[in-house]
């Protein structure tokens, strides 16, 4: 994989980084010469968008959220939106129990809180309307800095099971939902790893999903985990900083740089990697470090390769007890909120 | 509750602010009107203070921390100083068993310490004083910073039923303890939320504190774990940033923005919220997010009402399992240490 | 001790602070006199180490690794270098089981995984070469910000026992790793505390290490967690920042200052106290904060020496359940790469 393909959204993207300028908190001065394409950085928000999620039982029993009828997955799609934006989700529950969209980290009233408490629950066959919306970082009138909504956020089922939807996480209803502010940094690939309880992304153990990539593409990790356990996520040959994006602001931020991260149902964080840099493509695990964890099979594999494609050292037969073969759980990032309208992410 | 009600403590405190001054970390350049009333800060420390505090047996069997006698609570009475301060505690045990005063955070030496081991601890019926000192960040001689007292820190028991006093945290004696910069933004109200083992502030499950704020309040949360448990505090549509003081410091913190944090055994942190801010009024949920935990009762309610002082879609009745009626846990904010000198704080 | 001992880092390292500069992003100007010394910083990296480590069985069953033959320990030796330096260990196994070599945070391809699955283990009786390579942080040519590879980390065996190394680490077979930036401030002395399952540094319960120091000593922590449980650290009477240094960079850094940490498997993360600083001499307990793990003796002690040596109010005998007497586990921290080359370190 070359530049050119490396930096294919700033291709795709045409005049965006100039449109947005390389001003951005998350760059510093650019010197690059003309033959060294810069990132491909997120525009300002405001744009008010429509989703329609469907949750459905899946054939193995499991449930999951999806935005087509027949094609809901776990982990639900990933959304991804920009500070300012705000998202209308249509929301059709096609299973047989009451189910619900509950959101973390954006703004939503209490219609939208996803809770039985809050009447905000979609009884089976129904539809209701979710609306998530988000702000910049600002000055309050009174002086006081705001924060703005950009994080790596999640959203889950809170009534099925129980009224915190335990029995709905527990069989899929969850994903991840991205909140990007101007200038953050724009992937080439997003993946979502999900512990849940023992599993990763509702795997049966030891069939624990395997990522791809090529030396050189800018990953991005949504990491979220839901459940009854305590985990400590960790890559191998690759690192992240433990702040908003995963990604240090620069010489001055005094963030730790971390390589595993002790995790609680709920938490999420996101980073990004640029693959296999300075260790090269190869098969590089990622498991749980509670050592139980990891042996009874809470371990996958990102797979790094070559431009010429392949993985060194990886013979897909041998690595049986470590993952299952690459699936489409790597997912590019949709540009724009999921599959809906691209283009407008970038009006 | 309009702007003028939310500045109370500017307009009760009045001149405080101008004697801060506005040129505070926490806040940036201040360009409101005269209409717009700025934010209180607290004041630089220096103050040595003195106090009163019990430890007793309450009327169902548990033992709690109070300023007067008969007054015990769990948890205990919030202690709020500004760094520079210093505090000399005189500690009466009126139970039956040896008790101590253990504080995270602050400068005592061993005869303070509240351990057996550095026999700082307080037979049933006798009296000793503890003595809290604070500081001030700033550079030592050998030009290295020296971090402040600042800190969201809590006290407890470090002796009853073992020598890390398990007794006496299980049964309640633990409090907050607030450190403030000289700067640091004052809230409008603060609650303090304890996770000690499957219980919140000690209460039945399913019988957890509820919390009240008005929107626009300056509502500070101050949370901390005890006993055996970790967990994962969560709080519905209301998010916080993860640094000293939970708020931002502006444009260039890379601090994340969460609405979940994982938390064990004595950890402690906290965060303010503008009550309803970008959500509005209603009755918001926080619990502990690992399932089964949240299941067995571990949930509560933030109800934060319109000027009006109604709750939108609250039903008292209904929320019957999600906790208790609102009750005294939510205090306001001594001004000063507790209850005693208020005046002296504003020194 | 005076400051003159406080600062023997200084008086042994001759030039080295006037060669480093005092520019250091740790450091903020320097205005003290000639007559108060500064600190020593780490200076920069680029040289390439060679070593050679062993792992071996000990008498009482468990495993360690070593520098010399004979001599393994538990935890293994710490390795510290600085960015840009690489790192040649010629692993030794002389177990009879199949052993190896993962580090946490530095740059390794996959020959140097230390996995089954990349081929990178060692049979009994048989030596690998491992190389770790470290790199400095700067700007990538497309304008991001690259982290580099300052922090406390850790090295493990991956494969004893299960393909994730439970076994060996469950017996002992792990150390500390810092890689130091250019201008971090260097300690007077360095420990390493480990949290292995519910034993502290493979010690039994009630027999945890005790670590010596001298009021004023700049004393570094290296905590590293393994296992199956999560832990909550922490220290009496001394606080440290939650970023990569432990320490804040200045007025401006937002960390939080702590004294409690959760921890789980395979986390590590260090920082520097001044012994004693504003609480003074005497004896201060470091334990796990969950109740039951301290309870069943995951508790040792600092013991801060007065100028003296005597520590105030400290009995060895009564301390007896609180730890064993000071061990060698409290070690010089090597100039350099463990106890090669110490002198390479300041060429």
């Amino acid at each position: 994989m070359d530049r050119r393909s490396f930096n294919r959204r700033l291709l795709v993207g045409g005049g965006v980084a100039a449109t947005t300028g390389l001003t951005s908190l998350s760059l510093g001065a650019i010197e690059a010469s003309s033959a060294e394409p810069a990132v491909e950085t997120a525009p300002a928000g405001g744009v008010v968008r429509h989703l329609k999620l469907y949750a459905e039982k899946l054939a193995d029993g499991q449930l999951g959220y999806g935005l087509e009828k027949g094609k809901a997955s776990v982990p639900g799609p990933l959304i991804e939106i920009n500070e300012g934006d705000t998202l209308h989700i249509e929301f059709e529950n096609t299973t047989d129990v009451a189910a619900s969209l509950h959101a973390h980290g954006v703004d939503y009233d209490i219609a939208s809180d996803g809770t039985r408490m809050n009447k905000s629950i979609v009884e089976p066959g129904a539809t209701r309307t979710y609306t998530w919306r988000t702000h910049a970082p600002g000055r309050r009138k009174d002086g006081t800095w705001q924060p703005g909504s950009a994080g790596y956020w999640h959203y889950h089922d809170h009534v099925v099971g129980t009224d915190h939807g335990t029995g709905g996480i527990r069989k899929g209803l969850y994903g991840p939902l991205i909140v990007r502010r101007k200038g953050d940094i724009l992937p080439d690939k997003t993946i979502t790893i999900v512990f849940n309880d023992m599993t990763i992304n509702n795997k049966p153990a030891h069939e624990s999903p395997n990522f791809e990539a090529t030396v050189g593409d800018r990953l991005e990790v949504v990491m979220i985990t839901h459940g009854e356990y305590y985990h400590t996520f960790h890559i191998h040959g690759h690192r992240w900083a433990d702040n908003r994006t995963g990604l240090l602001t620069g010489p001055d931020d005094p963030s730790r740089v971390i390589d595993t991260k002790i995790v609680g149902p709920a938490d999420s964080f996101g980073f990004q990697v640029v693959a296999g840099e300075h260790v090269g493509a190869g098969a590089w695990m990622y498991h749980c470090h509670v050592q139980s964890h990891s042996d009874m099979g809470m371990a996958g594999l990102l797979l790094v390769a070559k431009p010429d494609g392949t993985v060194p050292g990886y013979e897909p037969h041998h690595m049986a007890a470590h993952g299952t073969a690459p699936e489409g759980a790597a997912k590019k990032t949709a540009k724009g909120t999921a599959a809906h309208d691209p283009a407008a992410h970038r009006s």
